[in-house]
């Protein structure tokens, strides 16, 4: 039996969800391979969803989607994707509210879904690891620290929220070398949105993230934010939509495609 | 008689230098043409003031040098170039310190002379500027605010001294904006060198510049701070040469080439 390890392939990671032999966090396994946010909606519900990523592409990075309606592969990220087995963990939505969690939803999926693949901060937290920026979250060993930002999202159809931010404190240094490597990467959220002063985007309290995990604040650190992959959650919250699934946070789609390739200039 | 205006070349300003008919600032003359800092040496001590460029680019961007040591001419930077009369006004330094202010130094020129032109910030301004990102200094008709930091340069020969800094506040925003601009004008100064706190680089008091004019500080300002073309002058004054020439600040060798041609990508 393979133990999914930072060695191990996305094709590998899939393959042993797909068996049920693997339900765990994905972070630190595969090193090298896109990980990706997912949801899943109804056709109906899928087209504004779509613009409502397009509107807001740095919290909503679209990597793939289905390539119509009801089928359940994903041939832009991985030849053998079954998004309905694939994904450790799925979190089931029914009007709004989390109903139940699961590990596959091949008995619930219908044939008018649309699944939607969204580029994920592990992906820009490998790049700026390469490059020798320590990542506070990593060091400590939890969950990046997540808040809720007065910032509008650009609504479409029921899809409409502010935005969530993600977390990292670090020197001043350190953040203008992640500003410009980031950058590079607009299909992971790209640039920091924000940095400095928490209060100017509506956060009160860094100590109290509204998810994820507080992390250490050190002297001479600079908090930076990066716009984060649960604003369409919190979106699709507001949206109260009659089903709707998404992975379980922290449990990924694991792709064949590689992190290095994300990047749009050397 | 031309009247140097935006729209005026640079090879219109050098001539309008050599026949004596234009001594001012360049600062907005000449718009989308390189402008250099401009220091003259004799040979002995080029050699090392090229390795000190060379071993600190971010203040001392080198852009071109004379093509063997008594040539007075620029040609990477323009056809015509006569750097004994081209840049409207000169400081000549003697043992360190400023000896004499003149507008032609063709009676000073020695054959073993080695003429650099580094790059200046007036064209990451002006990248700036075309992007909506507005400079506080240009907006209050000052020269920017520039420090002495307590980070040491590497040192060359006679060479050596602390970076100085030229600093620009604006919205977090823009200073995430900014740092992707100037880092693809590397021979321009580049990505800043520093944000946020001053005195983590040496700074008491914004308010009291070493070199050029303090600027407002507005709510929800970050300062950022760039490296500054003063500094070779700070390692010349040190270095004690018998003799050197540099321009009068603000007074720069307006060239031939495009600010926009200094990008390293698109």
């Amino acid at each position: 039996m393979i133990v999914p390890t930072a060695g191990t392939s996305g094709a590998d990671v899939r393959s042993l969800c797909r068996r049920g032999e693997f339900r765990g966090q994905t972070s630190g396994i595969a090193s090298g391979f896109v990980q990706c946010n997912v949801v899943i909606l109804p056709a109906p519900s899928a087209r504004h969803f779509q613009d409502f990523c397009e509107r807001n592409p740095k919290p909503c990075p679209l990597l793939a989607m289905s390539p119509e309606a009801g089928n359940p592969t994903l041939p832009a990220l991985g030849d053998d994707i079954d998004i309905r087995s694939d994904v450790p963990r799925y979190r089931v939505w029914r009007d709004g509210e989390l109903s139940e969690q699961c590990e596959d939803i091949a008995a619930l999926w219908q044939d008018d879904w649309v699944a939607f693949a969204l580029g994920c901060s592990f992906s820009f937290e490998e790049a700026l690891s390469e490059a020798g920026i320590a990542i506070r979250n990593i060091e400590e060993g939890v969950n990046v620290p997540m808040y809720r930002t007065h910032v509008p999202c650009l609504p479409a159809g029921p899809f409409s929220g502010n935005m969530v931010v993600s977390m990292r404190p670090m020197s001043a240094a350190d953040a203008i070398e992640s500003i410009q490597i980031c950058a590079r990467y607009p299909s992971v959220h790209g640039a920091p949105v924000h940095l400095g002063e928490p209060s100017q985007i509506g956060i009160s309290d860094l100590m109290r993230p509204d998810f994820g995990d507080a992390v250490t604040l050190r002297e001479n650190d600079i908090p930076v934010f990066w716009a984060c992959g649960v604003t369409p959650q919190v979106a699709l919250e507001a949206a109260r939509l009659p089903i709707a699934v998404t992975h379980e946070p922290g449990h990924m789609l694991v792709t064949d495609l590689r992190n290095k390739d994300l990047a749009i200039s050397k």
